[in-house]
């Protein structure tokens, strides 16, 4: 961009506009747009609807979302900076259009009022999850892998780790090693300790959700029950990954020789011996490893994952 | 680098290497090196000391770390990669030196054996906080603010986490909106509930902390006893920062109003009020707001976990 030395323009990933919406979906803070601004497209995010104003009489209203064909003033954060005058100022420097990511159908229209990246929000905050889904290139969610003991869940959670690292997902584990020594070493065995231990965890992985995180959990957690309430603590970003792999398998397997002392009957209440595996009603998805061996597992759940965090 | 098309190097960030140490100070898993190979120089971490050579009959012997003069086999992860022969093909594109990053003393010289990317261990564990650290190019750590209500400790860490974040480093708040409606609901205000609500935010501190994460807690935590016990939990990356305001200070501010309720007898055991405060008998920093705005207490804190983190 070529501009005179006494006429910046605004260098800012935070914008305070109006916009005019004109899709048949309702513009909502929480979707992502593509902002196409002079001749650059940025992926962004609404922060805040501040109000709407009322076509008839200037009033103005509060709300959360804006239908089609309504006018409000709105905050947006941008991934890349955006060069800009306001739109008082310069009609074509000072507008742009919202995309939907999906379709490319062009959802609202703007016009740029100021830089609002110094407002006094500034402090009135913490970093929420948009702004770092934006930064980090991809959506959070919470995997909820659940199988049997030896089913392959950590191998797998391990394999899908490793990779989506590589790859600059930011991307973490919560299993029995994180929370058995620490966060949960005050809780046994009877039926209220377990609801209790797996209540504590779907609030730690909702905390690491919030931070940014892809997280791959990876408990038998052998009851709907258990589940059905870790979905309820997590929210809408919940997937419930069946790891099935049959009891047979697993016993010869024994990687850690438990089977041979449940069956012996030297640990009691051990799931699928002497306590029940409640496979999974409805579960988001399903990996069969009697079909698919490990490092095709850790495929084609990566790339589900992949697919289901992608902004 | 100009090569022959049948004889690429190998491209790794991991490789399995003899390592000479001659430095004073020994060689360590903990720490971080620059690795210089060829033209190119990338920080690295030593994974794993395979094991030490005795050098009179050439026996392995189990060591966790290599002292002056010893050769040892290691496996160590690089920051960027490299591109390598093994040192039996080729003696300059197969060796490297290890760099104390500090004092740029030459500590090592190693030679490449080989890529150990593909190594079975691969999905034996999951990704460790040096590989985390190395990755994101800051250190990691939990900064625990305690003061007053009404001291500054959310808004300065809410300053704080905002530059950091802005700087492109990994960084989170902890503080009661995270976790007083989910995963500490359970618990009230007797001693017992306040101690556990402090363990566990340690230990979720401890986690994000493993996660990549420098974790800014934010929590009045009146009592040196649980700060003791936060620290013993989190380890050594632990800091305590005291944010001192002078309770009238703090009682004419009263953006919640509940200092006005604590004098008026309305709320009972209001720290500063009605129940003790203990100031941090050791932090490991001070904010003292009598001297500094807020803005300037947010730089100073900025710039020392910077430091603080630093690689």
């Amino acid at each position: 961009m070529i501009v005179r030395r006494d006429n910046l323009p605004s260098i800012s990933h935070s914008i305070d506009c109006y916009l005019c919406a004109f899709s048949d979906t309702q513009i909502d803070p929480n979707n992502s747009y593509i902002l196409k601004h002079t001749t650059q497209s940025t992926r962004c995010y609404i922060d805040k609807i501040l109000y709407e104003i009322n076509v008839n009489d200037l009033h103005r209203i509060n709300k959360d979302s804006l239908n089609k064909n309504s006018i409000g003033r709105v905050k947006i954060s941008t991934m890349d900076d955006l060069f800009f005058d306001s739109y008082d100022q310069n009609k074509i420097t000072g507008s742009f259009i919202l995309m939907d990511p999906g379709t490319y159908e062009t959802v609202a229209v703007g016009m740029i009022k100021k830089d609002s990246s110094n407002d006094n929000i500034f402090y009135e905050d913490t970093i929420g999850k948009n702004h770092r889904e934006l930064k980090q290139g991809h959506k959070t969610g919470v995997f909820w892998l659940t199988g049997l003991s030896g089913s392959g869940k950590t191998t797998i959670a391990r394999g899908v780790e490793q990779d989506l690292f590589k790859r600059n997902y930011q991307v973490v584990i919560l299993d029995g090693d994180n929370v058995r020594h620490g966060l949960c070493k005050d809780l046994g065995f009877t039926p209220e300790d377990r609801t209790e231990n797996i209540r504590r965890i779907a609030h730690v992985a909702a905390i690491l959700r919030d931070s940014g995180f892809i997280v791959l959990c990876s408990f038998i957690s052998p009851l709907q029950e258990h589940r059905d309430m870790a979905r309820e603590i997590v929210g809408d970003e919940f997937r419930e990954i069946y790891i099935e792999t049959d009891i047979k398998e697993c016993i010869k397997r024994d990687v850690k020789g438990l089977y041979a002392k449940a069956i012996a009957g030297e640990i009691p209440n051990f799931t699928g011996i002497s306590a029940p595996y409640e496979p999974p009603v409805n579960p988001d998805t399903h990996i069969c490893t009697e079909f698919l061996d490990e490092v095709d597992s850790i495929l084609v759940l990566r790339e589900w994952i992949r697919d289901q965090t992608k902004l």
